[in-house]
């Protein structure tokens, strides 16, 4: 009798975009006449810039020609690629990386999946609350959470609650925790963290032979200059800290499908009996015996996001999305609600009106302005009585439901 | 302290064509002068013919216009690659199935080594032997394997032995197992399954509550009329059988990435307790939460694919392959060695001469015939003595390398 992974049980059933897409299309059978502006995903809508677009048309025809065909690539990314981001996203930094510590793959959504494979089931896994669901629902499905209380919570599971009564930055956990989730800029708060502030993690991951899975997909927003864009920026990070980033938010690749991780190889984990292993061998061996690269086409569509033309274009567009973060911001201000994120990041995170739930403030507002949203409680308990808009919209739908905000919604 | 997955070190260290890799680097080194002929790994060597090279240009052109781009796309791939795949692929073989049967991905590799997530650690799993390193190797990595002895089996993994004594018919196993791994046409043999043979697995899998993995990569090489090119032509397979096919080897994907795998709803897993649970939506589940769709440029070449003139073109690259594939059979046995496969599949499985172990018989033949090939013992202890040809070669270096078989090999 084949038995199955029962840990996938313990995953509630309905998932949080399946929910709004289900009251969206209930709305729209009793309203068909409502014009619904979709401030929810965080999809980007900009076309792929032309150099970029040059440079997977270019991959195109040499896939057409026996001379230039590309089969079997390396599992960990073409070095064309490789070195081009550290020299591009790196170096400038002050920080420096082997090729062999950066690995390109499909997606930040497989490698922030993935990761957890490398280490132990009885790992002790803390991640900030609201936070992006993959991390949580990985680690239901190897086993390691236990089970979901009526609280939201699951019960092996360290929820580092990020809420205006702390600004949203994330305290050091009471209790010894192994393995750490850090996203910033934010999704979904739309918040940052200082140098100062991150240190204090890097510190507590070396003091106690933590490591932090750092997700920095949305470094690209970054508008203010004291905000870290990688965490290798902080001293010592490299001895315990794995950064994941993508080509989705950056540069519009959210259906093209491109990503990196860096695992330095100075990040160890230890084995029962102490002795210390590389993670950068264990997820070397990991992607090469369970993927077999990205595609060799899309790779040479990144490496065109690292030319002069390229950087200028996505400069543009991230300049886009980031002013109509800024109209949503200041429309949500402007009514009178508390406002975040959204200056160094694509999301813009809202405190209900009179503590109203999240879910009833996403009814609210799609039967009020016909504007759709992220419920911020979909993103863990610490996001109840909080809401999500992104900026990815096209710049005047996004202008019309700010006017919508400002002219419909009862409050 | 950050535990690792001490499973991982249950792998073998160095990696077959590591092994190979560095075995010819050393022979290059000590002869410069040497051509060598690689006939070793089995990667393919066309470009991708011109339908799906036009395909793969419209859709990068689709990504550089707003009104057309494409962001995220469904986890499971799109409908009308989906669609395609049915009526194609199974509708003419008289197998009905659902879209939501079939998941799109970016590779076989992936999908073959993610599926053992969705059965439970204790799950007794059973191979045929040789075999695909990477059904074993995730296997491994999960903790379901125990360790290696020294004769080059997993303590709890089931070998199923396929050799030139039983005619690569796999025996059904003595002790009860709960998952099996086929692969048919087999890699690294090139021999295949009658009807009737496979339908005796499927038979023991509805018997014991069983499921088959079945790894159909290679089933669009078959010539003969009575080979099954799906496991779903044996009645009673839909309630037992996972199958995974591949873009790669057929149309030649293996840098551009594209596969699916087929999950019927009726394929039942079970509880501790004992209650049915479909893996249909324990995959559906694993893929949408860990997975984000294959590249929307790479499924619309796929796509083209299943066009008259797409079909048309990659049946003549397959059958030029095929060529390649009878001439090394044919060279082969005019030296006077057993060979097997080569007829339904771009793989030649050959006898090393005098009992030669495999290693032996690699060095053998890079020595005097400037050769690569793989050593059959890399795909387990049962392709000892034996020795894996591929057909993927270009047809002058094929047609070269049967000549100094035939003249340089000193047997």
């Amino acid at each position: 009798m084949t038995k199955i992974n029962e840990n996938y049980l313990n995953l509630p059933g309905s998932y949080l975009f399946a929910e709004i897409s289900r009251r969206v299309a209930a709305y729209k059978t009793a309203h068909p006449e409502a014009d619904i502006i979709r401030l929810g995903i965080g999809d980007v809508t900009k076309a792929l810039p032309p150099t970029i677009i040059d440079g997977l048309h270019k991959a195109v025809d040499e896939m057409g020609s026996d001379e230039t065909f590309r089969g079997y690539g390396p599992e960990q990314g073409y070095t064309f690629l490789i070195e081009k981001i550290i020299q591009f996203d790196y170096a400038p930094l002050g920080i420096q990386l082997d090729t062999d510590e950066v690995f390109v793959s499909d997606g930040s959504k497989s490698d922030t999946g993935n990761i957890q494979e490398i280490f132990s089931l009885d790992t002790k896994v803390a991640m900030t609350d609201p936070v992006y669901p993959v991390y949580i629902d990985t680690n239901v499905m190897a086993g390691r959470s236990g089970l979901l209380g009526k609280d939201g919570r699951y019960a092996n599971i360290v929820y580092i609650p990020c809420h205006a009564g702390n600004s949203f930055v994330p305290e050091l956990p009471k209790e010894k925790v192994d393995l750490i989730y850090l996203c910033f800029p934010n999704n979904p708060t739309g918040t940052t963290l200082k140098k100062s502030e991150l240190k204090k993690w890097v510190d507590y991951a070396r003091e106690n032979k933590a490591v932090i899975l750092y997700d920095a997909a949305y470094e690209a927003y970054i508008q203010e200059d004291d905000i870290p864009h990688s965490i290798y920026e902080v001293e010592g990070a490299k001895e315990v800290a794995i950064e994941f980033r993508t080509f989705s938010k950056n540069a519009g690749f959210t259906g093209t499908r491109c990503a990196f991780t860096v695992v330095p190889k100075t990040v160890m984990g230890y084995t029962a009996s102490g002795e210390a292993y590389p993670f950068n061998k264990l997820w070397n061996r990991r992607q090469t015996t369970k993927f077999n690269g990205a595609p060799y086409i899309v790779q040479k569509g990144a490496e065109a996001v690292y030319t002069p033309e390229g950087q200028k274009q996505i400069h543009e567009i991230i300049a886009y999305y980031m002013k109509n973060a800024k109209a949503i911001r200041e429309g949500v201000q402007s009514i009178g609600l508390e406002v975040f994120g959204g200056v160094n990041a694509p999301y813009i995170w809202l405190k209900t009106p009179q503590n109203m739930d999240s879910w009833t403030f996403f009814d609210k507002l799609l039967n009020e302005a016909h504007i759709v949203g992220t419920p911020g409680v979909g993103f863990g308990p610490s996001g109840q009585g909080y809401f999500r808009l992104t900026a990815f919209g096209k710049a005047e739908n996004t202008l019309e439901a700010v006017e919508r905000l400002k002219t419909r919604l009862k409050l």
